[in-house]
This record gives structure tokens, C-alpha cells and sequence, in this order.
């Protein structure tokens, strides 16, 4: 007898985290006989807890294709994490009331670090509670910091548009600085690893020779090493672009982001490590700058994805189910390299175990011996997750991407207070 | 006796400025009887009174072709405006000099508002020192605020990125809403006028019902309405998206950008207009947001150009160099709009003393009475402008830019000291 399955995506979303519902969903109903229905959650796990679930099954085979190219979480996102089950096992039971009612045997969490943790906690309903359910993870996080995998879904295309935007950027700085600005800075996301940071790298290349100096939050910032670099690009290009990462720190710890900075009134003011930098520089050489803060237009800028991470995300949804189908639980699919040049990969298994709050820093030898840039070694290891675009569809001037009816699921039991 | 011409860009570039000179270089080398070289200015008009000149005849034809597809400015770009001929008639002396030196019977410019008054000025110098040059100004601009122009060359990408941009980025905050992010603020470009952040308001129609208020700087800022404006919409959509023109501003005239911020040693901030707008929204709703300066990042984007903007750009330059050959000075090619649905066009010409230092702001019917929104004449406007997509080439996962050899004309003249 079919069971029905849980699918929902958790934690900040990415411009392919669609992709990876649009394979959980395309295989799942590939097979009738052992999957019944797809109910999203709607808004992470919360949607499971609060009964709040979608019936995938009322949308169009062309609509659910359509997630392969729309950016952003289709059946909305939650930050929000289970506790232990010691700790509040009553959030467990009401998982368990909340499967039985729907029926639910397979569990899908599409998500990061903090989600893997979330759904290793759900895998382990069968042997610490005897509810029979297979939870497979589904890799997703644009900070690619999951251990394991070559690489998670959702970072490929981040760091495409990193690395295309610092390029464009660059030409455009180059053509002013005769005159005018001589400094770009870019702020990207990245809170704990670099990974993003460093796909400003790849701006340059044999083919453009641009000065591009990184900041990462793995070298602590030393301004006066900092600010010889800038003058050393300036003085031999007359200009020079920096790509800042949002986690850039000092020694002591202290973000970048945070100067103490206070407004007319004296409130906190928050601010980007862009304007930080910009002014830094500034004041320490008098350079005219420029600055952008990418934030959310970077994670979900599908107009420019890459059709590797496009892939890898569909097809890390797909091996999800089949997983499944094959009797598993407890684990996530993971990207393994099996060559850079060309690049080619499979898709393996990880044990949750081993995922689950695990984070991937960047390794020191993918970052230059002074700390402001990317090694071949990591050149050779971002390049391929770069290639190819996979461009959605366009009307009338503007990306076609699709919003789904979402429709509830009657709910069966009492209300649930998170 | 073929002359040489002079071409040069100027003011801030965009993603198109090059398939304008593309336009223009490719026009003069079908005319080699009647125009010898094509003599580009190495930073503006700084190049010429510098006689820093680059032989644009040294490029391959496959060179100048890929100037159509990418972005900035290939011969470097200035800030620098010609004083008036009764001030400093030492520059007019010396652009005759240089321009007799190099046998230049043509002056093609390419820029905006400040550009066009200094290619008026040089128009003039036949009538006025007995010099004969035609000089023929080329429209572009991001702020498409030059006169008599359907739109200017550079503004339609532009809006194609901020459209695109603002709807991705709205799914995304969607996603987000229920445990996270309910507010998105996004900085867009326009100290005058509101064209660019007007392109926002694209991001919905009646495909997607997004929820997006604009700050124009044509609408005195007003904090109490603003904020009610944005409750409401958090109460019905649970999220809202906010494009900021960096110009947008408070009745008694400071910007929004202004809030006389200090660092923690005490030195002013400079800031953004969208970090301002989002912890103003934290401060009176309490809801948590994020925000996205756009920058340089907008008008570099020649990734996703808008097709018609590439095609118009390339348009004004072949028809400057063709109403040239036709024995005419003193004037721009416009856009000459003819129908809005389907959208036609056609080159037609503006004679430069009626677009020299002349701003086209937004029409206050194209902007809705709450002062927040766009109105559908506006849509009309704008929609036919981000029309097709003229993707670049792509190698290795980027997009393939040239950057010309740009070989320096041998000097013939003393030096001149700007």
C-alpha cells in the first residue's frame, strides 16, 4: 500500500532549491504504486508540526516542471530547528500524530546544516519512537559549508553571479578611473566560509587580467597589509575591485560590519561591510569608490544560474526518492567528483550522522599565501560548478516563473501551538 | 579626401555604451572613401586634448563585433565637462590642434546630458573658429533622462536588470516571510530622476501579485504614510518589497541617504538610501529585513541586456555616422517611438541645442497618486523597453568580453596640461 510523502524546504532559499522539489516531486510520481502523494510542508517542518500541508498532487506535471527554473521556495522556507527529544519530546509526538493522520511513510527536508540536524532528529522516529518513516535529507545552502558532498546545490549558481557581476563590475570601474572611481567593492553573503568570496575570483582569468582582492572570513583583517595591497593594484592598474565577504573579521573577532556606527539620533546602525571597506579605503588613500551589497539578488538571481548547480539540485531531489524507494533512511545524497577537468560526478550517499551540524571551511590552500586571493588548487575546484546556463524562460521582457495554487490539506487533528 | 573621425565615451558607461562605438566603428569602415580611420579618445575628451589617441583600425572586425555584446567602456570613459568657449578658449584651441594634427573632420560623442553639451560645443567650432567638423552627439544613459528620446541607450537594461532583479528577489523574501525576512530593500541608481526605480514596479503584473512600493525622488519622502503603506501591505501579502532611488528624499530637500550618521571615532558615514529605509521599517514595525545596493552591479549587467536596448544602442551609432556621411552637424539620433503595442520604432534626429543640459524627469501621470507605485501609462512605457533577451557568448561558465589592444596613436603635438 502507497504512502504518502512529506517534502519541504527549510532555511534560507536558493534560485535551484525549486529544482530539487521539481525532482522530489517528477520521480515521486514516476512511481504511484509506492508513493502516494507529495504534501509539502508549507514553511518547513513547521508546516508538518502545524498540519499545515499542500496537496502537490492538484498541480499540472507543467507546473511542477516549471520549479526546475523559478527561484525561491515554491512551498515557502522556515528558520526554525527541532529541539533534542529529550528535551521536547512533545514536538516529536505531535510529528508522529501529524504522519499517522496523512498518512506519511517517506520524509524529504531540503535544506543546510541546521535542516540535515532536523531531519537526522526525524530519521530516528522508527527506532526511538517505532513510527516507521524514512527521512532522507536533501543537500541545499548557497554557504555550501555541507561536509561530504563536492559541493551543495544552490552554491554553483551563487558563485556564477558572484563571479560574473565582479567581472562586469570590474570592466565598468576600469572605464571610469581616468577620472573618477578607482575602487569597487562587492559584499557578498557567507557569514562562516569564504566559498562565496572566493567565486569573485574567477572575474579574472588568462583573458582578463583584473585586479580583484578578496576578504574572507577565514583570514583575519589586517588593515595595513589591506590597504598596501589596494595601493599596490591601483598604482599598477589604476583601478581595483574587492570582494568582501559579509563575515570578514578582525582578529579580535569583531565583523567588519560592525563600527560601533550610531545615526543622528545615536541608535545602533546596522550596515554592510561594503560601506565599511569603501570608506576605509577612502580615508586611508583618497580613492573615489563605489560600493553593492548583493544580499538576496545573489541566491536568487536564476536569470543567471549555472546549468551545473541546475542539474545537481534536480538530481539530488531525484536520488532522494529513490533513496527511499530502495529502502533508506537516515542519509542525504552527496555529490562525489570523480574528475575536475573535464568534470564529472555521481551521486553518492552520506550518513546524516555525519552531516548533521557539520560545517565545511574552506580549506588554507585554496586561498593565496597573502590572504587576498584563490589558488589554482581552487580554481580548479569552482570552475566546473560554474558551467553552463540553463536560462529560464522569458515573456514579454520578464523571466516566466511559476506560483503554485498551494492548496491546503483538510486538516484532521486538533490545532498544535508552536 | 577621406577624413579621419573621433569617437570617444563619456560620463558613466553601461552595458551597451560599446555596442554604440560597435555601431559606430562598424558604420565608418563600410565608408572607407569618405572616413579613413576611426580615432578613439582614450578616456573622453580628455583624449583629445591630451592627444592621447587609440588607432581604432588596429582591431580585428571579430573585435569591434564583440564590443556589441560587452559591457563598460572599451577606450575609457571621463567625468569632465568643456567650459564655455568665452571661458577657456586655451581647450578649443587645443581640440582644433589635435584635430587638425590627426586630420579629424568627424566628432562622434557618446554620453549623456553633460556629454551632449560638450559635443554642442564642439559643433559650434566651424561657426565659431573656422574649424569644419561635424560633430554628432551618440544618446546614452542609464538615467534616460535626455529630451526628445523615446529612451536612451543604457535605460532599458537597466530596467531590465532592477525588473528581474526585484522579482526574483521578491520570491525569495516570500519564501522567507513566515519565520524570517518580511521586508527586501533594494538601492537603485537615479539622483534625478525616478526611470530606474520605476522599473521595479515591472516585478508584478498580473502574473505575479507582488507587492513592491517605490521611493522616487519626484515624491517628497513621508515617513507616517510610507509606513502605513507598508503595514498594509505586510497585512495582506506577509512580506514587501521596497525599491529606493539612491535620489529619493525628504521635502526639505536632504536624502533619505543623508542621516548625518558618525562611525564610532565620530567621521560621517557615508551610507545608502536602502540601509536607511530598512532600519527606519525595523524601527516602526519591528518587522526584519534585508537589503541589496544594486550599484554598479545594474548597469554592467550586460548578462541580462535587454535585446531592444542592445539594438537601439547599436542603432544610434550607425545613424551617426550615417548622418554624418549625409553632410550633418549639431544634432543626436533619437529614438522616435511610433507605436507602444507592438512596439516600432525609428531613428529620427534632435539638434543638440535642444538636448544639451536639458533633464527629462518622469511624468507625474506615470507614477500612481499615493506617489508609491507605477501607473499602466508608465507600464506602457517601459515594457517594450526591456523587451528580448541578447544573451553574451559564454566560455568556461562566463561571459566572454573583449578588451581591445587599444594602440595608442603616435603624438605629433607638444603636451597640453588639462
Amino acid at each position: 500500500m502507497a504512502k504518502n510523502a512529506f517534502y519541504a524546504q527549510s532555511g534560507g532559499v536558493t534560485s535551484v532549491i525549486n529544482a530539487s522539489a521539481c525532482g522530489v516531486i517528477e520521480t515521486a510520481r514516476k512511481h504511484p504504486d509506492k508513493i502516494g502523494k507529495v504534501l509539502a510542508g508549507r514553511n518547513g517542518i513547521i508546516g508538518a508540526l502545524t498540519e499545515d500541508l499542500i496537496d502537490t498532487s492538484a498541480e499540472s506535471d507543467a507546473d511542477i516542471h516549471a520549479l526546475r527554473h523559478t527561484p525561491s521556495g515554491a512551498f515557502g522556507s522556515c528558520r526554525f530547528k527541532l529541539k533534542d527529544l529529550e528535551k521536547n519530546k512533545r514536538e516529536y509526538d505531535r510529528l508522529i500524530e501529524v504522519f499517522k493522520a496523512h498518512d506519511i511513510g517517506y520524509f524529504f527536508y531540503n535544506g543546510g546544516g541546521d535542516s540535515a540536524d532536523t531531519c537526522y532528529k526525524v530519521s530516528q522516529l522508527s527506532e526511538k519512537m517505532g513510527y516507521p518513516v524514512q527521512a532522507i535529507h536533501v543537500p541545499k545552502t548557497v554557504d555550501n559549508d555541507l561536509p561530504i558532498t563536492d559541493t551543495c546545490p544552490g552554491f554553483g549558481s551563487v558563485a556564477k553571479y558572484i563571479a560574473v557581476s565582479t567581472r562586469e563590475a570590474s570592466y565598468d570601474v576600469r572605464s571610469m578611473s581616468r577620472t573618477s572611481t578607482k575602487i569597487f567593492v562587492l559584499e557578498v553573503m557567507g557569514r562562516h566560509a569564504g566559498w562565496i568570496a572566493a567565486a569573485g575570483g574567477l572575474a579574472a582569468d588568462k583573458n582578463n587580467d583584473i585586479p580583484v582582492l578578496i576578504l574572507f572570513p577565514e583570514i583575519d583583517f589586517d588593515q595595513e597589509r589591506f590597504m598596501a595591497k589596494v595601493k599596490a593594484m591601483v598604482d599598477k592598474y589604476d583601478y581595483c575591485s574587492i570582494v568582501v565577504s559579509e563575515g570578514a573579521k578582525y582578529a579580535n573577532g569583531h565583523f567588519l560590519a560592525e563600527q560601533g556606527t550610531r545615526d543622528a539620533f545615536g541608535h545602533a546602525q546596522l550596515g554592510g561591510a561594503a560601506p565599511v571597506v569603501a570608506n576605509m579605503v577612502k580615508e586611508a588613500l583618497g580613492y573615489k569608490f563605489h560600493w553593492a551589497v548583493a544580499d538576496y539578488l545573489q541566491r536568487a538571481a536564476r536569470h543567471i544560474a549555472s546549468g551545473t548547480d541546475v542539474e545537481q539540485a534536480y538530481a539530488v531531489g531525484k536520488a532522494a526518492v529513490e533513496f527511499a524507494l530502495q529502502g533508506h533512511n537516515s542519509i542525504m545524497p552527496a555529490i562525489v567528483r570523480t574528475s575536475s577537468n573535464p568534470y564529472k560526478w555521481e551521486i553518492g550517499e552520506a550518513p546524516l550522522s555525519k552531516v548533521a551540524n557539520v560545517e565545511k571551511m574552506m580549506p588554507r590552500e585554496f586561498i593565496t599565501e597573502d590572504g587576498f586571493g584563490i589558488t589554482d588548487a581552487c580554481r580548479e575546484y569552482l570552475v566546473p560548478l560554474i558551467q553552463g546556463e540553463e536560462y529560464p524562460p522569458f515573456e514579454n521582457g520578464m523571466p516566466k516563473y511559476v506560483t503554485l495554487k498551494n492548496t491546503a490539506v483538510p486538516k484532521r487533528l486538533p490545532e498544535f501551538k508552536l
